[in-house]
């Protein structure tokens, strides 16, 4: 009875959180379904789980019997988790892992959610007072695990927090995204051809991501738990900000904005700092350029 | 790919559906767990089939790919169903369900809820108006399947409605519940006693849920419907009804009053009324008058 299952061990936040926590020694079971990923290992055991397949879970469940779980996968296609029926069956999943992570008796549990579940009418985006009104399939399905799992934990006085993920970039993020495509382009030279930018996002350095959500995960804190900057952004500053970095061009307004896009996402983050006691350890300036850092690594121009 | 499936069909309200809908002919596969109960056979099909079994209920939706889905089963328990950690597993397994059903080809669908999912502190339960903010594991479980199923029927164009029952009485009911419990006492010559009994519900009789339900099925109405008479009546002028028909006596106020009862849950059933064109057959008095019928050939006094 003891130790940390993550779940989404391999992708983009999961690999940040495991190498932090394989860093800092814990006893680490990170489950994916693919095979375990290059990084460092100490403590960390990998364990190639699909968790559709409820026979496969039940075992890993009590197998491990962990005493946390944070679960952070689901489906994430860009262009394709809005509006994916595997949504569905992640809802499915999600619910049959916390039946089974709390029968095997777990104690503290983080779930992951999105900004996606808030109305993004509002603008600002509060635990407390912002409404929920998932527009996307996406939001939708988080928002109905977290009442249930919000149910579940109130039930059975589990410590349960929700993790609400606002806008996240940096190194590993998938080449379809923001940041990478708009940096890709400028290492080989091109200009990005972007929109026009005005919208204003709340970006987060995929790093402080991890280190925010094993601080939630480690604190008692309980209920839903905005993760983000609490600072806003335009889409055209942080493509100026690399573009800078590069020594290259972006081009605003080459593409046709899209007319859902709400003008403004900002996250309070008043319990992750006040509550959790976390604050974010890099500016825009410095992820930007960490990211840069790395798809220059790996960019042959 | 053709007939109706009906979850639940050996339950209170099940067993009326499926004696309704074999009456008229149709093409009925009925699903329960227990062995096929005494009943009408015709076109009626039984197939004993655990729905929290995965790959059951992958086969039964593969093997009968009804055009038509009632999903009735839950956790129903007297006493019990309100909090136990039951419905979180109806939850995995309704999905699961709605998946298979679309998956195989199926095209019109009726989830069951509850007006246990609406805010008790309106007292009038509105589809459109009355806020959802359920205060039961039981309502939570239900309004989060119904957020799901709503989200997979707009993505899907698929054709769900979602009945929302209230407060059910009639022949086949568990002897733990209001009216049996009542009635039997008065039955066996003992005076029935009770809380003070003023607070006001919206009773129905089963059979006219069934029918209401049926109505609902073949109609083209989507989205919520409250399946109600959309009449009040006091517990105690209901249990005083039960009296008169048999001679006896009620005790009001015999019992303590529960603290977190809401004086009135009354349904709007002008969707029900106007839009689907279902009204009730019984009133509260004749639907009693049958009901102690019932239970007088049952009960050894």
């Amino acid at each position: 009875m003891s130790g940390i299952l993550v779940t989404g061990a391999s992708g983009f936040i999961g690999r940040q959180v495991v190498a932090l926590l394989a860093h800092d020694g814990a006893e680490v079971h990170a489950v994916g379904t693919s095979s375990m990923p290059p990084g460092p290992a100490g403590a960390l055991r990998w364990h190639g789980v699909d968790l559709h397949d409820a026979s496969a879970t039940h075992d890993l469940l009590t197998t491990v019997r962990p005493d946390t779980l944070l679960h952070l996968a689901w489906y994430t296609v860009p262009g394709q988790y809005w509006t994916s029926p595997r949504n569905y069956l992640w809802v499915e999943s999600s619910l049959r892992l916390f039946r089974e992570f709390l029968d095997s008796g777990g104690s503290r549990m983080v779930g992951v959610g999105s900004c996606a579940e808030y109305d993004w009418g509002d603008g600002y985006c509060s635990e407390d007072i912002t409404r929920l009104a998932p527009a996307t399939t996406y939001g939708v399905c988080k928002d109905a695990v977290r009442r249930v799992a919000d149910d579940i934990a109130r039930s059975t006085a589990t410590s349960a927090a929700w993790a609400r993920l606002f806008f996240l970039y940096g190194p590993g993020e998938h080449p379809q995204r923001l940041v990478p495509s708009v940096v890709t382009r400028l290492l080989r030279g091109e200009t990005a051809p972007l929109t026009r930018g005005d919208q204003v996002r709340d970006f987060l350095h995929v790093r402080d991501a991890a280190g925010a959500l094993i601080a939630l995960m480690r604190s008692d804190v309980r209920g839903p738990v905005n993760i983000a900057s609490g600072e806003g952004a335009s889409v055209a500053e942080v493509a100026e900000t690399a573009a800078r970095l590069l020594g290259g061009r972006v081009e605003l307004g080459a593409l046709p904005s899209r007319a859902d896009e709400p003008p403004l996402l900002i996250a309070d983050v008043r319990r992750l700092r006040d509550e959790v006691g976390w604050n974010p350890g890099f500016s825009l300036q410095d992820g930007l350029r960490d990211t840069v850092g790395w798809w220059r690594s790996r960019v042959v121009a």
